[in-house]
Protein backbone atom coordinates (compact mmCIF):
# COMPACT_ATOMS: atom_id res chain seq x y z
CA UNK A 1 0.00 0.00 0.00
CA UNK A 2 1.06 3.53 -0.67
CA UNK A 3 0.29 5.12 2.52
CA UNK A 4 0.67 9.16 3.02
CA UNK A 5 1.63 9.70 7.13
CA UNK A 6 1.34 13.35 7.80
CA UNK A 7 3.63 14.11 11.13
CA UNK A 8 5.00 10.60 10.55
CA UNK A 9 7.88 11.75 12.01
CA UNK A 10 6.28 12.73 14.82
CA UNK A 11 5.95 10.82 18.74
CA UNK A 12 3.15 9.03 17.47
CA UNK A 13 3.83 9.21 13.77
CA UNK A 14 6.94 7.36 13.92
CA UNK A 15 5.75 4.27 15.80
CA UNK A 16 3.36 3.83 13.10
CA UNK A 17 5.36 4.54 10.34
CA UNK A 18 7.67 1.74 12.25
CA UNK A 19 5.06 -1.04 11.87
CA UNK A 20 3.74 0.08 8.18
CA UNK A 21 7.47 -0.94 6.77
CA UNK A 22 6.09 -3.38 4.58
CA UNK A 23 4.43 -0.51 2.60
CA UNK A 24 5.33 2.47 0.98
CA UNK A 25 5.35 4.91 3.09
CA UNK A 26 5.47 8.70 2.13
CA UNK A 27 6.02 11.08 5.18
CA UNK A 28 5.52 14.45 4.84
CA UNK A 29 5.46 17.01 7.62
CA UNK A 30 6.47 21.02 7.94
CA UNK A 31 9.69 20.34 7.95
CA UNK A 32 9.23 18.41 4.88
CA UNK A 33 8.26 15.26 6.86
CA UNK A 34 11.45 14.81 8.86
CA UNK A 35 11.68 16.70 12.13
CA UNK A 36 13.02 14.04 14.26
CA UNK A 37 16.47 13.87 12.29
CA UNK A 38 14.89 10.45 11.10
CA UNK A 39 14.84 8.79 7.19
CA UNK A 40 13.94 6.35 5.49
CA UNK A 41 11.04 3.71 7.10
CA UNK A 42 9.08 1.31 4.55
CA UNK A 43 9.95 0.27 1.62
CA UNK A 44 10.83 3.44 -1.34
CA UNK A 45 9.77 5.61 1.49
CA UNK A 46 10.40 9.29 0.61
CA UNK A 47 9.61 12.95 2.25
CA UNK A 48 7.64 15.87 1.22
CA UNK A 49 6.77 19.49 2.44
CA UNK A 50 3.19 20.02 3.75
CA UNK A 51 1.97 22.53 5.78
CA UNK A 52 -2.05 21.59 6.74
CA UNK A 53 -2.54 24.79 8.00
CA UNK A 54 -2.58 26.26 4.45
CA UNK A 55 -5.61 24.46 1.93
CA UNK A 56 -3.08 25.66 -0.81
CA UNK A 57 -0.11 23.67 0.70
CA UNK A 58 -2.24 20.94 1.06
CA UNK A 59 -3.44 20.41 -2.93
CA UNK A 60 0.17 20.58 -3.82
CA UNK A 61 0.82 17.40 -1.91
CA UNK A 62 -1.84 15.51 -3.74
CA UNK A 63 -1.13 16.78 -6.92
CA UNK A 64 2.56 16.04 -6.76
CA UNK A 65 2.23 13.05 -4.74
CA UNK A 66 1.32 9.15 -6.68
CA UNK A 67 -2.48 7.71 -6.31
CA UNK A 68 -2.58 7.05 -2.50
CA UNK A 69 -4.06 4.00 -0.54
CA UNK A 70 -4.00 5.69 3.00
CA UNK A 71 -3.47 9.24 4.51
CA UNK A 72 -3.18 9.27 7.99
CA UNK A 73 -2.68 12.12 9.75
CA UNK A 74 -0.89 12.47 13.44
CA UNK A 75 0.14 15.83 13.03
CA UNK A 76 -1.40 18.79 14.91
CA UNK A 77 -1.22 21.64 17.66
CA UNK A 78 -3.30 23.08 20.36
CA UNK A 79 -3.34 25.45 22.59
CA UNK A 80 -3.29 24.61 26.44
CA UNK A 81 -3.10 27.55 28.67
CA UNK A 82 -5.17 29.89 31.43
CA UNK A 83 -9.18 29.60 30.58
CA UNK A 84 -9.69 33.18 32.60
CA UNK A 85 -7.64 35.43 30.33
CA UNK A 86 -8.20 33.06 27.02
CA UNK A 87 -9.44 34.88 23.93
CA UNK A 88 -10.58 33.20 20.43
CA UNK A 89 -7.13 34.94 19.27
CA UNK A 90 -5.77 31.59 21.42
CA UNK A 91 -8.15 29.09 19.29
CA UNK A 92 -7.54 30.37 16.22
CA UNK A 93 -3.55 28.14 15.55
CA UNK A 94 -5.82 24.92 16.69
CA UNK A 95 -8.43 25.71 14.72
CA UNK A 96 -6.36 26.31 11.40
CA UNK A 97 -3.92 23.64 12.46
CA UNK A 98 -5.25 20.67 14.08
CA UNK A 99 -9.12 21.32 13.05
CA UNK A 100 -9.35 22.84 9.85
CA UNK A 101 -5.96 20.93 8.74
CA UNK A 102 -7.09 17.66 9.38
CA UNK A 103 -10.61 18.78 7.54
CA UNK A 104 -9.14 20.09 4.59
CA UNK A 105 -6.94 16.79 4.25
CA UNK A 106 -9.90 14.98 3.96
CA UNK A 107 -11.99 17.33 1.88
CA UNK A 108 -8.98 17.77 -0.76
CA UNK A 109 -7.40 14.84 -0.59
CA UNK A 110 -11.19 12.75 -0.92
CA UNK A 111 -10.58 13.25 -4.46
CA UNK A 112 -7.01 11.85 -4.64
CA UNK A 113 -7.19 8.39 -3.00
CA UNK A 114 -7.92 5.23 -4.65
CA UNK A 115 -11.25 3.73 -4.46
CA UNK A 116 -11.55 1.78 -1.27
CA UNK A 117 -8.87 4.02 0.39
CA UNK A 118 -8.91 5.31 3.80
CA UNK A 119 -8.34 8.61 6.21
CA UNK A 120 -7.06 8.10 9.41
CA UNK A 121 -7.08 11.69 11.89
CA UNK A 122 -6.39 11.78 14.89
CA UNK A 123 -8.04 13.68 17.79
CA UNK A 124 -7.83 13.06 21.60
CA UNK A 125 -8.61 11.92 24.85
CA UNK A 126 -9.41 15.64 25.42
CA UNK A 127 -12.77 15.17 23.66
CA UNK A 128 -14.30 13.60 26.81
CA UNK A 129 -11.97 13.99 29.48
CA UNK A 130 -10.20 17.59 28.83
CA UNK A 131 -7.04 18.72 31.81
CA UNK A 132 -6.94 21.43 33.34
CA UNK A 133 -5.93 24.54 30.75
CA UNK A 134 -7.11 21.87 27.97
CA UNK A 135 -10.72 23.42 27.08
CA UNK A 136 -8.97 24.65 23.39
CA UNK A 137 -7.86 21.10 22.52
CA UNK A 138 -10.72 19.41 24.38
CA UNK A 139 -13.15 21.27 21.70
CA UNK A 140 -10.42 20.41 18.51
CA UNK A 141 -10.65 17.14 19.42
CA UNK A 142 -14.75 16.74 20.31
CA UNK A 143 -15.36 18.75 17.02
CA UNK A 144 -12.58 16.17 14.68
CA UNK A 145 -14.28 13.21 16.38
CA UNK A 146 -17.98 14.52 15.13
CA UNK A 147 -16.89 15.58 11.85
CA UNK A 148 -15.40 11.98 11.25
CA UNK A 149 -19.19 10.32 11.79
CA UNK A 150 -20.82 12.97 9.22
CA UNK A 151 -17.91 12.51 6.36
CA UNK A 152 -17.51 8.54 6.72
CA UNK A 153 -21.35 8.33 5.63
CA UNK A 154 -20.34 10.94 2.63
CA UNK A 155 -17.29 9.43 1.10
CA UNK A 156 -18.12 7.70 -2.30
CA UNK A 157 -16.07 4.52 -3.98
CA UNK A 158 -15.68 3.04 -0.79
CA UNK A 159 -13.85 5.13 1.19
CA UNK A 160 -13.37 4.93 4.80
CA UNK A 161 -12.58 7.91 7.43
CA UNK A 162 -11.74 6.99 11.34
CA UNK A 163 -9.95 9.16 14.41
CA UNK A 164 -8.36 7.64 16.52
CA UNK A 165 -8.40 9.68 20.21
CA UNK A 166 -5.28 8.83 22.03
CA UNK A 167 -4.84 9.35 25.90
CA UNK A 168 -1.68 10.77 27.19
CA UNK A 169 0.58 8.29 25.08
CA UNK A 170 3.89 6.70 26.82
CA UNK A 171 6.26 8.48 24.89
CA UNK A 172 5.33 11.98 25.78
CA UNK A 173 5.25 11.10 29.57
CA UNK A 174 8.42 13.10 30.00
CA UNK A 175 7.43 16.31 27.96
CA UNK A 176 3.99 16.70 28.86
CA UNK A 177 3.60 14.30 31.92
CA UNK A 178 3.00 17.07 33.87
CA UNK A 179 0.12 18.51 32.46
CA UNK A 180 -1.85 15.28 32.85
CA UNK A 181 -1.47 14.30 36.68
CA UNK A 182 -3.43 11.19 36.76
CA UNK A 183 -4.11 10.40 33.37
CA UNK A 184 -2.88 6.86 32.61
CA UNK A 185 -0.26 6.64 30.28
CA UNK A 186 -1.13 4.27 27.10
CA UNK A 187 1.46 2.09 25.23
CA UNK A 188 2.36 3.39 22.21
CA UNK A 189 1.70 -0.15 20.99
CA UNK A 190 -1.55 0.07 21.76
CA UNK A 191 -1.54 3.65 20.15
CA UNK A 192 -0.34 1.86 16.96
CA UNK A 193 -2.85 -0.74 17.04
CA UNK A 194 -5.27 1.98 16.89
CA UNK A 195 -4.02 3.34 14.06
CA UNK A 196 -3.55 0.38 12.19
CA UNK A 197 -7.18 -1.01 12.76
CA UNK A 198 -8.43 1.75 11.01
CA UNK A 199 -5.85 1.72 7.83
CA UNK A 200 -5.59 -2.53 7.46
CA UNK A 201 -8.67 -2.51 8.64
CA UNK A 202 -12.57 -2.59 6.74
CA UNK A 203 -14.23 0.22 10.01
CA UNK A 204 -15.88 3.53 8.99
CA UNK A 205 -16.81 6.33 10.49
CA UNK A 206 -15.14 4.62 14.07
CA UNK A 207 -13.68 7.07 16.97
CA UNK A 208 -10.64 5.01 17.99
CA UNK A 209 -10.37 5.30 21.72
CA UNK A 210 -7.04 4.22 22.67
CA UNK A 211 -7.29 5.21 26.72
CA UNK A 212 -8.39 3.62 29.87
CA UNK B 1 -33.46 36.00 38.29
CA UNK B 2 -31.80 37.75 35.51
CA UNK B 3 -31.50 35.95 32.69
CA UNK B 4 -30.26 36.90 29.12
CA UNK B 5 -31.94 34.36 26.19
CA UNK B 6 -29.89 34.92 23.23
CA UNK B 7 -31.94 33.50 20.42
CA UNK B 8 -34.87 33.93 23.03
CA UNK B 9 -37.30 34.77 20.31
CA UNK B 10 -36.90 31.72 18.22
CA UNK B 11 -37.95 27.84 17.77
CA UNK B 12 -36.54 26.85 20.69
CA UNK B 13 -35.89 30.17 22.44
CA UNK B 14 -39.10 31.47 22.91
CA UNK B 15 -40.85 27.99 24.42
CA UNK B 16 -37.35 28.22 27.31
CA UNK B 17 -38.71 31.88 27.77
CA UNK B 18 -42.14 30.65 28.13
CA UNK B 19 -40.95 28.41 30.69
CA UNK B 20 -39.69 31.31 32.53
CA UNK B 21 -41.86 33.76 32.26
CA UNK B 22 -41.66 34.43 36.20
CA UNK B 23 -37.92 35.65 35.64
CA UNK B 24 -36.34 38.77 34.33
CA UNK B 25 -35.77 37.95 30.48
CA UNK B 26 -33.42 39.55 28.39
CA UNK B 27 -34.19 38.92 25.16
CA UNK B 28 -30.95 39.23 22.56
CA UNK B 29 -30.44 38.38 18.76
CA UNK B 30 -29.20 40.00 15.75
CA UNK B 31 -32.67 41.75 15.27
CA UNK B 32 -32.98 43.09 18.31
CA UNK B 33 -33.98 39.80 20.34
CA UNK B 34 -37.14 40.10 17.88
CA UNK B 35 -36.69 38.53 14.95
CA UNK B 36 -40.23 36.25 15.55
CA UNK B 37 -42.73 39.80 15.77
CA UNK B 38 -43.50 38.73 19.32
CA UNK B 39 -42.40 41.33 22.31
CA UNK B 40 -42.76 40.73 25.91
CA UNK B 41 -42.78 37.50 27.86
CA UNK B 42 -41.17 37.48 31.52
CA UNK B 43 -41.31 40.01 34.01
CA UNK B 44 -39.55 43.45 33.13
CA UNK B 45 -38.57 42.19 29.82
CA UNK B 46 -36.52 43.84 27.46
CA UNK B 47 -34.84 43.10 24.02
CA UNK B 48 -31.34 43.77 22.88
CA UNK B 49 -29.19 43.69 19.85
CA UNK B 50 -26.37 41.22 19.84
CA UNK B 51 -24.49 39.62 16.64
CA UNK B 52 -22.66 36.36 18.57
CA UNK B 53 -20.18 36.28 15.66
CA UNK B 54 -18.79 39.84 16.83
CA UNK B 55 -16.46 39.43 20.32
CA UNK B 56 -16.90 43.57 20.23
CA UNK B 57 -20.84 43.25 19.40
CA UNK B 58 -20.75 40.76 22.98
CA UNK B 59 -18.85 42.99 24.68
CA UNK B 60 -20.49 45.77 24.25
CA UNK B 61 -23.53 43.74 25.32
CA UNK B 62 -22.93 42.60 28.49
CA UNK B 63 -21.34 45.90 29.34
CA UNK B 64 -24.74 47.35 29.09
CA UNK B 65 -26.49 44.80 30.96
CA UNK B 66 -26.94 44.79 34.54
CA UNK B 67 -24.89 41.28 36.51
CA UNK B 68 -27.03 38.20 35.11
CA UNK B 69 -27.98 34.95 36.77
CA UNK B 70 -28.27 33.34 33.84
CA UNK B 71 -27.31 33.23 30.16
CA UNK B 72 -28.33 30.67 27.59
CA UNK B 73 -27.57 30.61 23.83
CA UNK B 74 -30.39 28.90 21.58
CA UNK B 75 -28.98 31.09 18.49
CA UNK B 76 -26.59 29.87 15.79
CA UNK B 77 -26.49 28.30 12.44
CA UNK B 78 -24.46 25.48 11.17
CA UNK B 79 -24.30 24.80 6.70
CA UNK B 80 -25.90 22.15 5.70
CA UNK B 81 -24.66 21.12 2.08
CA UNK B 82 -22.96 18.59 -0.44
CA UNK B 83 -19.83 16.85 0.89
CA UNK B 84 -18.72 16.52 -2.31
CA UNK B 85 -17.79 19.89 -3.05
CA UNK B 86 -17.68 21.12 0.47
CA UNK B 87 -14.73 23.46 1.33
CA UNK B 88 -13.59 25.39 4.32
CA UNK B 89 -15.18 28.53 2.94
CA UNK B 90 -18.47 26.83 3.44
CA UNK B 91 -17.74 26.34 7.38
CA UNK B 92 -16.67 29.99 8.09
CA UNK B 93 -20.14 31.01 8.72
CA UNK B 94 -21.13 28.31 10.97
CA UNK B 95 -17.45 28.22 12.98
CA UNK B 96 -17.38 31.96 13.54
CA UNK B 97 -21.59 31.83 14.69
CA UNK B 98 -22.64 29.10 16.29
CA UNK B 99 -18.89 27.95 17.29
CA UNK B 100 -17.24 30.55 18.26
CA UNK B 101 -19.97 32.62 18.92
CA UNK B 102 -21.10 30.42 22.07
CA UNK B 103 -17.44 30.08 23.14
CA UNK B 104 -16.75 33.93 23.01
CA UNK B 105 -20.13 34.38 24.71
CA UNK B 106 -18.97 32.36 27.88
CA UNK B 107 -14.88 33.87 27.66
CA UNK B 108 -16.39 37.22 27.69
CA UNK B 109 -19.55 36.62 29.51
CA UNK B 110 -17.87 35.06 32.74
CA UNK B 111 -16.94 37.82 34.27
CA UNK B 112 -20.25 39.58 34.32
CA UNK B 113 -22.16 36.63 35.90
CA UNK B 114 -22.99 36.96 39.11
CA UNK B 115 -21.20 34.40 41.66
CA UNK B 116 -23.02 30.64 40.79
CA UNK B 117 -24.52 31.85 37.79
CA UNK B 118 -24.89 29.82 34.67
CA UNK B 119 -24.11 29.93 30.84
CA UNK B 120 -26.13 27.17 28.74
CA UNK B 121 -25.23 26.50 25.45
CA UNK B 122 -26.63 24.77 22.35
CA UNK B 123 -25.59 21.77 20.19
CA UNK B 124 -27.27 19.10 18.58
CA UNK B 125 -28.05 15.62 18.12
CA UNK B 126 -25.48 15.92 14.81
CA UNK B 127 -22.40 15.76 17.17
CA UNK B 128 -23.34 11.92 17.56
CA UNK B 129 -25.94 11.20 15.00
CA UNK B 130 -25.53 13.77 11.95
CA UNK B 131 -27.79 13.30 9.22
CA UNK B 132 -26.84 13.20 5.42
CA UNK B 133 -25.31 16.61 4.42
CA UNK B 134 -24.57 17.52 8.25
CA UNK B 135 -20.92 17.01 8.62
CA UNK B 136 -20.24 20.95 9.19
CA UNK B 137 -23.09 20.72 11.49
CA UNK B 138 -21.85 17.82 13.37
CA UNK B 139 -18.34 18.79 13.18
CA UNK B 140 -19.46 22.49 15.26
CA UNK B 141 -21.88 20.42 17.39
CA UNK B 142 -19.28 18.06 18.61
CA UNK B 143 -17.11 20.94 19.57
CA UNK B 144 -19.15 22.76 21.43
CA UNK B 145 -20.15 20.01 23.81
CA UNK B 146 -16.28 19.21 24.39
CA UNK B 147 -15.23 23.03 25.10
CA UNK B 148 -18.53 22.53 27.57
CA UNK B 149 -16.60 19.55 29.29
CA UNK B 150 -13.37 21.98 29.59
CA UNK B 151 -14.87 25.26 30.77
CA UNK B 152 -16.82 23.48 33.58
CA UNK B 153 -13.65 22.65 35.19
CA UNK B 154 -12.48 26.21 34.55
CA UNK B 155 -15.11 28.58 35.92
CA UNK B 156 -14.56 30.43 39.26
CA UNK B 157 -17.46 31.48 41.79
CA UNK B 158 -18.97 28.97 41.51
CA UNK B 159 -20.09 29.51 38.11
CA UNK B 160 -21.60 26.50 35.85
CA UNK B 161 -21.92 25.77 32.40
CA UNK B 162 -23.84 23.26 30.20
CA UNK B 163 -25.31 22.05 27.06
CA UNK B 164 -28.05 21.26 25.61
CA UNK B 165 -28.24 18.95 22.68
CA UNK B 166 -31.21 19.10 21.47
CA UNK B 167 -32.52 16.34 18.61
CA UNK B 168 -34.97 17.35 15.90
CA UNK B 169 -37.37 19.38 17.88
CA UNK B 170 -41.21 18.75 17.18
CA UNK B 171 -41.56 23.16 16.12
CA UNK B 172 -39.04 22.35 13.28
CA UNK B 173 -40.34 19.64 11.49
CA UNK B 174 -42.52 21.62 9.05
CA UNK B 175 -38.99 23.35 7.99
CA UNK B 176 -36.54 20.79 8.41
CA UNK B 177 -38.24 17.52 8.53
CA UNK B 178 -37.71 16.91 5.10
CA UNK B 179 -33.41 16.89 5.82
CA UNK B 180 -33.68 14.33 9.04
CA UNK B 181 -35.62 11.20 7.84
CA UNK B 182 -36.05 8.93 10.28
CA UNK B 183 -35.21 11.37 12.82
CA UNK B 184 -37.61 11.14 15.99
CA UNK B 185 -39.10 14.45 16.38
CA UNK B 186 -38.35 15.74 20.00
CA UNK B 187 -41.82 16.95 22.04
CA UNK B 188 -41.13 20.87 22.63
CA UNK B 189 -41.70 20.39 26.28
CA UNK B 190 -38.44 17.87 27.11
CA UNK B 191 -36.07 19.96 25.11
CA UNK B 192 -37.72 23.18 27.20
CA UNK B 193 -36.93 21.15 30.55
CA UNK B 194 -33.24 20.31 28.85
CA UNK B 195 -32.78 24.16 29.39
CA UNK B 196 -34.60 24.33 32.68
CA UNK B 197 -32.65 21.78 34.37
CA UNK B 198 -29.09 23.67 33.40
CA UNK B 199 -30.52 26.79 33.99
CA UNK B 200 -32.18 26.13 37.31
CA UNK B 201 -30.30 23.35 38.45
CA UNK B 202 -26.95 22.54 39.78
CA UNK B 203 -25.01 20.89 37.31
CA UNK B 204 -22.01 21.82 35.80
CA UNK B 205 -20.25 20.33 32.44
CA UNK B 206 -23.34 17.97 31.86
CA UNK B 207 -24.03 17.68 27.83
CA UNK B 208 -28.24 17.44 28.29
CA UNK B 209 -28.85 15.28 25.31
CA UNK B 210 -32.51 15.73 24.34
CA UNK B 211 -33.11 12.87 21.84
CA UNK B 212 -34.03 9.29 21.73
Amino acid sequence: MKILLIGGRGTIGKKVAAALDNHELIFAGRGGGDISGHTGGGIASRDEQVDIASPASIEKLFQRLPVLDACVCTAGTGYYGDFQTMTEAHMTNGIRGKLLGQINLVLIGKDYLREGGSFTLTSGVAAEMPAHNGTTVAMINGAINSFVLGAAQELKQDKRINVVSPGLVEDSMERYGAMFPGYDPVPMARVVNGYLRSILGAGNGKVIKVYQ
